[in-house]
């Protein structure tokens, strides 16, 4: 055994004794229950209790109420940006956003990245223009973009993709010098930093989510920030179906709204943003221990003096190193109860209907399609204790400590049926 | 005093002693309290911690989770429909609805109703082709919409306003004879009937609005119904963000999930709705009672043999006979502090974009106009009690009683100004 895989065996060797004995091929899950990515934080029940009853009492439910008003408010102060308009979802958001910022035409966008980020291009009557993604940090950046804009582009939609903010100095260079919108898709990236300033003041805006598998949860939710007022006034405008007070002529309206519920269980995870942050962090540095010099794992790391709210523990899978491909890894660690997520499944050029609609970008996007297919990000969040993860890292050493039997026992099992 | 309004001054006389003590001229208010439209219901402490309490315990927060399918398979219980796809709220089913009937061109809609009903067929990329309505019931008819169709036409979006049911049998055999898809907005008529038949089970799909105002109250919310499989499978996918398991291609997707939180509000006031819709009828029966020999007030009733759920009561005041325009009555009831609520306020086709967009409805709906002109629903729900209702129906009659001396009155404060 190599020697500086010791400590790891000393932490997880563990986990299984022998081929049979891992799940796939009959064994016993490591986990009873199965262990999954994202956050889904719980709050204690005395403190939702005391929020919940108090909406009760005032029977104010929805349509900007005191609670989305105290998040609004709260949420300026802890990001430092002038509206945090807040949204029954991020995809809601982004939707709105794209009309708040009345685009036309083309919008660039990278292929790498959730399905809301494109639809939302989609719904709002305009085009996405694929982008390819730097390998190293799953981004745009402006070197990529800038050969794509022509007359028809109008805007640049950025993705901070999994919580490190990305090129946004290059980005915010070409869009003045060309003229053109730029926003970002920060939906992950709550908390996190650019340049020691908090993502959400960027661009003409930005899009958080508060899906529960982020670290701000409203269960569903999301909030769009702005230092624009004009901008802001268009958002709350559309937002709020039947218009806001600030007149604004010649604009669509949607239903947006995020009711008092939402506002209220996000303000609780908003107070315990902090106490979450360093527990995702704890796991994250513990992953990163555990894994850091197992060959053909790359852990992506937040970037040098930056925060991250540390909620996504994301790791491409190099086949060739580790000796098992992202795929086998996947279906040996469902086998365990361990269900990792490969986000984006395809790059959202390869789903319908972009294939469709635009197949000049199949067998174009090439980081884009290496990187899509050897991703997976790894459970953290509230539910997993470091004991789990210990395990779960334990059970990755194991399979590429036998990636070559795994493998062949694998295929075996394949020509079998 | 006429001998017909005897009855209603014996239970309502004491509101006011006279002009000065109107609060619109210095008096104190009839209510402390605002009295607003609307249900904005309210479940028992115990129901909410017992349903809440287990969606902490599975940390399933949202994703169609159990809350979300059993709020689902209870609402096809209720309605005898096949398919119930609950929504974040009724403004993005009625968008997703659009895009899951597949529609091009243009949508026939009545101008006189809620925004969401004609912003959702532009979010759809469709045109608007506004339809004047019946002035008896608020509602268009197979005979207004049959002159508008024509071949860039391959919709008609009917809308129940008030909870009646819209010219169902008529618009059904119109569009099946025209080969164009059929719709309805039912945002406020759940548990209503058309021909003894649930609400919810005509046309290609319904929706309804589970908004806080409506007798199921999710916060935020809705929900599309159908009995067609294929345009339910459709609903699912473009709900889910990421596509729903059953695979149809080249369809949009966009985030219109209804959280386990959403759920259980639902849930717990759809076991509330035979209480509620029974106070609300009891309400309903007070107001007509109280008002129906009060000249140029026209309270829309229920239709004869249907069921309704009583949450709108909505009425029309003619000024001529009544005394006291309709924008008068909502201001001295305003100060009052009973805050009626004239909707669609300008009818949609005054509104922008639309007016701006489609210059050739101005002046071309006159039932529309009219109707905009001289409705108002008036306070019901779980916060006005039986008393209020007297109060107000009390205001009213007085106003009108004594609207010759408020007019020259109001006539005079405006000068001073």
């Amino acid at each position: 055994m190599e020697k500086r895989f010791e400590k790891i065996y000393d932490t997880t060797r563990k986990v299984k004794k022998d081929l049979s004995s891992l799940s796939i091929f009959g064994g016993a899950s490591t986990f009873q229950y199965p262990l999954r990515v994202g956050q889904m934080n719980l709050v204690e029940w005395d403190r939702f209790e005391a929020i919940f009853r108090n909406i009760f009492l005032r029977r104010y439910y929805t349509n900007h109420g005191p609670m989305a008003k105290e998040l609004e408010s709260q949420l300026c102060n802890f990001l430092g940006v002038q509206h945090a308009v807040c949204m029954s979802n991020a995809t809601i958001g982004l939707i709105i956003a794209a009309k708040a910022l009345d685009l036309i035409g083309k919008v660039i966008v990278p292929a790498f990245t959730y399905d809301g980020t494109v639809q939302s291009v989609t719904w709002a009557g305009l085009e996405p223009l694929f982008c390819d993604i730097n390998p190293e940090t799953h981004h745009i950046t402006s070197d990529l973009v800038e050969p794509l804009l022509n007359d028809n582009v109008h805007a640049i939609l950025g993705v901070h993709m999994w919580g490190n903010a990305c090129d946004i100095k290059g980005l915010e260079k070409l869009a003045r010098r060309r003229n053109v919108s730029l926003y970002f898709d920060a939906s992950d990236s709550f908390g996190c930093t650019f340049n020691r300033e908090k993502i959400g003041n960027f661009g003409e805006l930005e899009i958080f989510s508060f899906h529960a598998s982020n670290i701000i949860n409203a269960l569903e939710g999301g909030c769009v920030c702005t230092n624009d007022d004009y901008i802001a006034a268009r958002l709350r405008h559309i937002r709020s179906s039947y218009g806001a007070d600030y007149p604004i002529p010649m604009l669509m309206t949607s239903n947006g709204r995020m009711s008092e519920a939402q506002a209220a269980m996000a303000l609780l995870s908003l107070a315990d943003y902090q106490r979450n942050r360093q527990m995702n962090q704890e796991k994250y540095e513990l992953y990163h221990a555990l894994l850091k010099y197992v060959p053909g794992i790359r852990l992506l790391m937040p970037r040098e003096g930056e925060q991250s709210n540390y909620q996504n523990v994301v790791m491409s899978i190099e086949e060739d190193a580790f000796g098992i491909s992202r795929d086998n890894l996947i279906s040996l660690l469902n086998a365990e109860n361990v269900f990792c997520q490969r986000k984006p499944i395809l790059g959202m050029h390869r789903n319908p209907p972009y294939n469709i609609k635009f197949p000049q970008y199949i067998n174009r996007l090439s980081a884009t399609d290496a990187e899509c297919s050897c991703v997976i990000q790894v459970p953290s969040g509230q539910q997993i204790s470091m004991d789990n993860v210990r395990d779960i890292c334990g059970l990755i050493v194991y399979i590429h400590e036998h990636a070559l039997e795994i493998h062949g026992k694998i295929e075996n099992k394949k020509m079998m049926f």
